[in-house]
């Protein structure tokens, strides 16, 4: 097994969280996203997408996506269990989840993808170049000063994201708000909630895979 | 167990073409996106993200989000199998299904929110009001376009968009490009792979649900 990664990015951090929650190594190959190492020939027919995280299995399959990655290694190694235990379980975490990294994960993308110099017509990840658009940047942030509000009243009721147990919507929520810096945004003084919750989660040793 | 749905929209239609094909039938009320029932406060209790699809089961507990909807259907009735036999399985599926709906339905989400009169300020679903982007719709069609191109090529070399079996990920496509008409984009004549593809599964009586 091979995981295509790069330390700085946040995508593939929300693999290298989750696997280091389940005490799992994968061999690791550094792809130098800031060199544009993404875009070469080379890594291009591991991933016509041109994206990390990628996961080659020994057998020459490869996965290119963060969250189906995370869902391959809890099916080999099921405990911890971070994506649920049943049915219902399982449906609820997949909703937060999904919720987080649309409405945090995406939010900071927007952000900043459109707003930042060095990413002129880079708008989306992927082969295909879009330009900039001003204003999807500042929407952008004006949802993610929303999600940060929204994520407050959650943790107000809940100690973790989807329930009483930590999940990969923890690892999702967590890196948007540690994502959210590269955008200067971060929770409010008044997100108490919120805050608790970051400076808990910030103890796990995954955070610092 | 309940099914708030809204029998003209895309979203959660997924979740009825998903049921269609596992033969599950759940007790369905219809919430008139088209008069704004959905941001009645009757609906804002029960989803307080304003949006269908929505699952309640019988104790109670509510699952806002098509997928996950999806998800949970898939373990209480594993069969026919939509979302993966083993780990590999569901790792691919789960890719190539959130690539279609990142590539394919929120690219046409974008077109259609942002150029719709009927929508002023309602760029995005949900509880907040964002206003139109117009070079976002345009960057929405340019996307569709290349979603086309690529799900031909996909569909060049293999029988269906994860592998050799229908899934998820093709009810996800599929609904896409249904949902593409509304913003006037369809398949070119020489995406014929595509075309084929799309031909047979509109064939399946799931697609009529």
């Amino acid at each position: 097994m091979k995981f295509y990664d790069c330390s700085t990015a946040p995508s593939p951090r929300r693999v290298r969280m989750f696997l280091a929650e389940k005490g799992i190594n994968v061999p690791t190959i550094q792809v130098n996203l800031r060199e544009g190492e993404q875009f070469s020939e080379a890594f291009r027919a591991i991933n016509p997408d041109m994206t990390v995280p990628v996961l080659e299995l020994d057998n020459g399959v490869r996965i290119t996506d963060a969250v189906a990655i995370c869902l391959y290694f809890e099916e080999i190694q099921p405990e911890p269990r971070l994506m649920g235990r049943n049915a219902e379980d399982k449906a609820i975490i997949t909703a937060w989840q999904r919720q987080m990294e649309r409405d945090g994960f995406y939010a900071v993308m927007e952000a900043f993808r459109n707003a930042t110099p060095g990413l002129k017509n880079r708008a989306l990840p992927g082969p295909d170049n879009y330009e900039q658009i001003p204003a999807l940047a500042e929407r952008g942030r004006m949802r993610l000063q929303r999600f940060f509000t929204r994520l407050d009243q959650r943790l107000a009721q809940s100690a973790f994201v989807a329930g009483p147990n930590f999940s990969i919507a923890d690892i999702t929520a967590f890196i948007s708000v540690d994502f959210a810096r590269w955008v200067k945004i971060t929770p409010a003084e008044e997100h108490r909630h919120l805050r608790n919750w970051y400076d808990a989660i910030a103890l796990r040793p995954s955070t610092k895979a």
